[in-house]
């Protein structure tokens, strides 16, 4: 699975970190639930900053255990990326995140997510439905006008998308919710499956047809120049189906198309052959993005995420610890993770924009916020992700940090807590704020 | 990633469940940990012993959301598997999953869950690292006299493997703590990777592939019939260095090779891969069985395993709720229903012989005994894995439940709340005990 693609990536001379202060204001102690190891986040400091912040690497390979180095953002435009190697994150964490079940968030904290995950330089904030009440609209409203605005020295700032149904009443909701924003989008989306056109939605192919591509028109029509397409349930959709509607809303204006595993049942190859299938059978698809969107109900969300990256898609969606409907969505910290310590090795070169210093962080906040869990051995961002047990691995550990550790805690935010430099008992986590 | 074995797996006319009884008292209700989805754990009855136990079917085609069905186990002879798609399951939550920081188990939970291990069917139970303590020790030999003895009405005992260094002593006492077992195996390793041979063993190629021959054979010398090796940190070990070594020790009578991607590294085609260049390369391969241990610290250890199966691995290294060192390890819930759900349809026939109605209460004894919470979304096992909160799901949900879901809730032992069948509120956790 590699690829022949060898467009060098930018690499960024700013650090968007500090140009921002952080709207989010936690106990100076909050202990992680690990009955043997503990963590704490301390609260901001000069010295704890000059640790934390470490300029740009001029290095192009992102090896394991490296030091952080940040990436620019390629210019944005809607339908194309300048650079073919780069993938961008769509964060959906106030929308399906939110749709967890009792995970509901208030206004404010949805806005404070909205900040913070400006800070991690995710490429679009799904801010929310407008559709589904009049507080979900303020918010995305909200978050459109305040972070949808706060453009950095880089030129970033991110897309706010707001989803809708395909019906005109969901796509204007949402358009007079995002049009605040500089960069506003407008996700709609119907399913494609046999079994949920039948006994949901109640409609033929035909009927289907016709409403994607008049409904994708309609958001065009209102000014949106930036308009995703999802096929519910694409996983479970007749191939010959998906590649003539995908057509058609291309025909209409749509500028990404999402591929979502809405159920969860594909493994890995089956994704990526999915998506490879799209790319190759779908009239027009050369003029728009392909992003994935994989429901994690066997545990394998991650792998999908990166199979269909690794087969054209070049936008991925993803929540914050991975939560959402039911066993949640692919997260964030584990597929960008991923890019950093695989993509230059075994991607062909596929890179985010992440700065990933602040994945606890935003990790700690919407565990706080949402009041979901986070498991101690969650991958990256768990409690115990880099806390060494055994006598065999201590020992390994001591001897060279590499033995047991791909990934740098400093790469997401922690601070080791003792000299020798591995987390055995207490680890500090470091909140890396803008100075 | 399709299969030509089509050898037809044999179906069980027992039901193990029903010759056991439970040795775990739990509290009347617990409840789990979700803000809005209530589930609760009730004291069994017979009642609901009616509705769980549903007989074996005789359909070879397991879909996704059929009823439960029961296969057997085949024959045991370490070193061969009659049915060449039958995945043996090697549950190592008393090794690696009480390897996670402040996991620490006393005697009697080790036991009480090694009966719980064999409820489910599993193949082998790593019960221990016997040299470690004299608690581990006495523990692995109490649960290799109790639960390594008693056979059910199908032959299904499980094996009983101890872990051991590759040195004489510990070897001996893994020997000593699973002797008493009917099918007793040891597990003895040593690291292969440039970077653990260099730091930490501070030894040469050449002394670790004498070493681990000669241990191996020590193994079989002390009346051991059953013996496997792992190269430790083979994912990130020297390609034909692992075919030396894995050659020497089968020649030396090793009848499982384990292969762990010690750190969590690869991606699953590489995985898988590397699963594939063992099976074509290493001498005298086609006389053992080749088996998978993921560890997760890049959230990829389900689709490792399931890749390190589809390219011929028939063991699977995994443990309950997927607990272990850092990220943990491959989640048995999530790797027996992944074979489930697709063994039949992409994986060319493999599957398992766990009887996945007892994954919900082995899940709660772990998590309970443990102290290690499970967040609500994990997959299979979380609070929210069968809940739907957003007004379309629910829709979706009442209108036809595969809309939505794609594993049967009870088939992993839980039961519907409410009479549409669907889980929007309180779910009944059903505890499916021996009649």
């Amino acid at each position: 699975m590699a690829f022949s693609l060898s467009t060098s990536p930018k690499f960024c001379p700013f650090f968007p970190i500090s140009a921002k202060s952080s709207p989010f204001s936690l106990p100076s102690f909050l202990y992680f639930r690990s009955p043997s190891t503990l963590f704490h986040l301390v609260p901001p400091s000069t010295s704890l900053l000059k640790t934390s912040i470490i300029p740009c690497s001029l290095n192009p390979i992102s090896t394991p255990t490296s030091s952080p180095s940040l990436r620019c953002h390629p210019d944005y435009i809607p339908n194309h990326i300048p650079d073919p190697n780069y993938v961008r994150i769509f964060d959906t964490t106030l929308r399906d995140g939110e749709q967890s079940p009792g995970a509901t968030l208030t206004s404010k904290e949805k806005i404070d997510i909205g900040r913070q995950l400006a800070k991690l330089g995710v490429d679009i904030i799904e801010a929310g439905f407008p559709a589904a009440s009049k507080d979900d609209f303020e918010a995305v409203k909200t978050i459109a006008k305040e972070v949808g605005n706060a453009m950095d020295e880089t030129g970033y700032v991110p897309v706010i998308c707001g989803l809708s149904r395909c019906n005109e009443k969901d796509i204007r909701t949402a358009w007079d919710a995002v049009k605040y924003a500089k960069r506003p989008r407008i996700h709609t989306f119907i399913a494609t499956s046999g079994i949920h056109m039948e006994y949901k939605l109640k409609k033929t192919k035909k009927e289907v047809l016709e409403i994607a591509g008049r409904m994708v028109r309609f958001a065009r029509s209102l000014g949106c120049d930036d308009v995703e397409f999802s096929p519910e349930d694409a996983g479970r959709s007749d191939r010959e189906f998906l590649y003539e509607i995908l057509g058609e809303v291309i025909k209409a204006g749509a500028t990404t198309l999402n591929i979502p595993d809405t159920v969860g049942i594909t493994l890995p190859n089956e994704f990526g052959q999915l998506i490879a299938d799209i790319k190759a059978n779908t009239p027009g698809i050369q003029n728009v993005i392909i992003s994935t969107h994989c429901q994690n109900d066997l545990g394998l969300s991650t792998a999908n995420t990166i199979a269909g990256a690794a087969a054209g898609a070049r936008q991925v969606e993803v929540t914050i610890n991975g939560i959402g409907e039911r066993a949640g969505n692919a997260s964030l910290e584990e597929v960008v993770m991923a890019f950093k310590c695989k993509g230059e090795y075994v991607l062909g070169g596929l890179y985010t924009a992440i700065d990933t210093r602040h994945i606890v962080m935003t990790s700690k906040m919407v565990e706080e916020y949402t009041g979901l869990l986070v498991q101690p051995h969650k991958a990256i961002v768990g409690a115990n992700a880099f806390a060494h047990e055994s006598g065999i691995h201590q020992d390994g550990m001591l001897k060279h940090k590499s033995t047991y550790e791909i990934v740098s805690p400093e790469d997401i935010g922690l601070e080791r807590s003792n000299e020798a430099g591995i987390v055995l008992g207490k680890l500090r986590l470091v909140l890396i704020f803008g100075s």
